[in-house]
């Protein structure tokens, strides 16, 4: 980092948690399209305000993709990916400070999307403002594209990257980022599960009944409780005939990763408020079910009266929703099948299957040479070496329809400002500022590099 | 009934009908504490302007018990009873019209709590209101006691019998009323189920968390699910042990009277919106399963996000209400113990049970000199035989109580205004405006027999 970049951002200490501020003031909840234009307009002003010429990229039924281009001294071209959505925030009641008005307590700023994503929309923007500011242009050209829709299952990105997949051409593409581990080793990210979420429903009678009349009626959400219970055994696992035929074992380049994890189980037990992992899974075996199970995991669980006190109701309807994390090589429509399969098998071909999102499971090699670069790049800025994940425990839907139809190879490198307990997707979602901060100077440090085309 | 009787009957038609939907406009929720105030007061402002002495019966932590006094020619006393509040009105929005805006369509009067139980309270105040303007002073002397806690198991009734039952001792009991069935047969029901009502509680994770450490987290909502489907088979038997120990097999003297049921199982599929119930029943078989078999109810179940779309979240807490209907010699205390015993044997030590509502069952044997009275007059009044229930599907707690501290005979006699499909508990509930009619001249026919002392 040159001495003018390391005093401009000094004085600049300011600008990325502002613009962090800005963005999740403002509430972009997809699933409740819920400030989507008004979010679509604060980005597309923020990129072109950095010196980037946008447009909007736009596919029936999705709100518009946010596109923006960044001429560099050559022509090495890193897309940027990332979306301005976020998860809903209910809970509303277990918020200590109200979600969309972002609050600083000992360090940490507290709002919904500040870790997923708009931490890193904000460190990118702010690095580059800053390379602008000092050094003018970038030896890099940039693309970036921020869509709407990722907290849903980007169900639409597909269609958008079949449409625009010349203009989502590049030599690499930086996914929605990670970040550093408690030993402060940069994190690199290989890949991630496939999703398949679905919402089941089902009736009994036809309108909600007096209870006294249970033992001759069909009930809905006995018919529920059976029929998830016939998914998944009590030990976790995953009981759907063929669930587990095509996943891969992982590799021995996987396993080495995974081993040479820094051992973050304590922050990790800290951040999701558990005294120990399922199966008291320590060490290597806590890591390789986390990093290569498949999961089905219910989201969501809804029938009758659930205010306080009691309601004696027989209710008419029952719902339910899961989530399928998938590793390679499953396939989110042979899943679906088979879910139909084994529930019709069982007698509950009654219960209605909705899917709402669908994603396949990806992973870049870790031999690809653009990967390697960014390694390199991240050892470098830290002086450590790079904690790999092979597969992460979460999704991006869009990176099977990237592979499919742009084929940029693709990593998330430690760009974004989270750690383990940033309360993603959960009430009090918040980042470290200090996280915050160390994102600007690796992205300043990783776009001024300057012979990418070397 | 006299001519005159008659003729203010129809002078004074819609007498009842006004009543109840000034009952019915003010809401009295006693789990959600919506209103209970007001309507004791109007509850009280009625009996007394019936000619009733009013006063209130108080119990610690209860909403006041309203008790009224109606000296009547002979000392021989019938104790009336029925219960102010109602259950809650969710889902709103599956009413056609606001739950609290009483409203007539197609004869019908829709309105929560119009069938349980406040059409009832307005029957039996229309009738005493016109005995009183025609005939002065009654044959007989009223007492009546109107509770503010039946729709959640009167759980201060014990406390109330105890305290003031030199008040509620009468020769008979009027309990909440039946009414006539699809062949115009009056119905006598003997007796109530017993209930536990419990809410089961399980925590996993501290904190929602994002569904991609699914692999290695515990789940609430999975453990919740799995600890239910221990409870019952998928065919429908609970699966505690002990539950079914003590529950007495029905009597010859039961049978004849559920044989002699007129045969409603069409408006029983139309009210409860059905093709069939469950395991085909028909006939003698669906009366005798409806009568004498304890059920373990779904009535609530909530985990997650259950809102529109998806939210990929592992959620920390998964909650259960689950209403179990007894049967003589069932006793809630014990079927709770064996809850508990199970759920630790099964390894769910972990699930938090809170008993809300506790009833026992009663009946009252069918040779008491009350019921063969009270069967006298329904006969004379119809022409018909009265259909008799031996035990009915719903559950009055307060019964249990008043056998133990009053030890007063009762019965549900043929005085109030509903039919199967009233929607009792559910969304438009209702009355037949022709049903609330009957009643009120019922109530008339049956509170001026003169020889009650006989």
């Amino acid at each position: 980092m040159t001495d003018q970049l390391t005093s401009y951002l000094e004085s600049h200490a300011h600008d990325a948690q502002a613009l962090l501020e800005q963005i999740c003031r403002q509430p972009s909840v997809v699933a409740q399209n819920m400030g989507m234009a008004e979010m679509a307009d604060m980005v597309e002003g923020l990129l072109s305000e950095s010196g980037f010429q946008t447009r909007r990229l736009h596919v029936e039924g999705a709100p518009p993709a946010i596109f923006g281009e960044l001429p560099g001294r050559s022509d090495y071209t890193i897309l940027l990916y990332n979306h301005y959505d976020v998860q809903p925030a209910e809970p509303y009641d277990l918020w200590l400070s109200p979600p969309f008005e972002p609050t600083v307590r000992d360090g940490k700023l507290y709002a919904r999307g500040s870790s997923d994503n708009k931490g890193e929309i904000a460190a990118r923007l702010a690095a580059i403002r800053a390379l602008r500011a000092v050094h003018g242009e970038l030896p890099v050209t940039l693309h970036w594209i921020i869509e709407g829709e990722e907290e849903i299952g980007s169900p639409h990105f597909a269609a958008l990257a079949e449409k625009y997949s010349a203009l989502l051409k590049a030599d690499g593409c930086l996914w929605e980022g990670s970040s550093f581990d408690a030993a402060d080793r940069p994190e690199m990210t290989m890949g991630t599960r496939g999703l398949l979420y679905v919402q089941l429903d089902v009736e009994g009678t036809g309108i909600d009944t007096h209870s006294g009349a249970a033992s001759i009626l069909p009930s809905a959400a006995w018919r529920m409780v059976q029929a998830l219970a016939t998914l998944r055994a009590p030990e976790g696992q995953i009981l759907i005939p063929g669930f587990y035929d095509a996943v891969l074992p992982p590799s021995e380049e996987q396993l080495a990763a995974i081993a040479g994890q820094s051992n973050e189980e304590a922050e990790m037990r800290e951040a999701y408020h558990v005294d120990r992992f399922v199966d008291n899974l320590t060490g290597a075996a806590l890591l390789e079910r986390y990093s290569f199970a498949p999961t089905c995991n219910i989201a969501g669980l809804l029938s009758g009266y659930t205010g306080e006190g009691s309601k004696t109701v027989l209710p008419a309807r029952a719902m339910a929703k899961i989530d399928f994390r998938l590793v390679p090589n499953q396939h989110p429509d042979d899943i679906l099948a088979k879910l139909h399969a084994h529930l019709d098998a069982q007698g509950y071909s009654d219960i209605r299957i909705t899917a709402f999102g669908k994603a396949e499971p990806v992973v870049t090699p870790m031999h690809d040479p653009f990967v390697r670069r960014i390694a390199d790049i991240a050892r470098d800025f830290s002086g450590k070496e790079p904690s790999v994940t092979p597969i992460a425990g979460g999704t991006l839907p869009l990176l099977g329809s990237l592979r499919r139809f742009v084929g940029v190879p693709g990593l998330c490198a430690p760009g974004n400002a989270t750690y383990w307990g940033s309360g993603a997707h959960a009430p009090n979602e918040h980042i470290r500022l200090s996280d915050l901060e160390r994102a600007v100077r690796f992205n300043c440090h990783m776009f001024m590099v300057p012979d990418w085309n070397r």
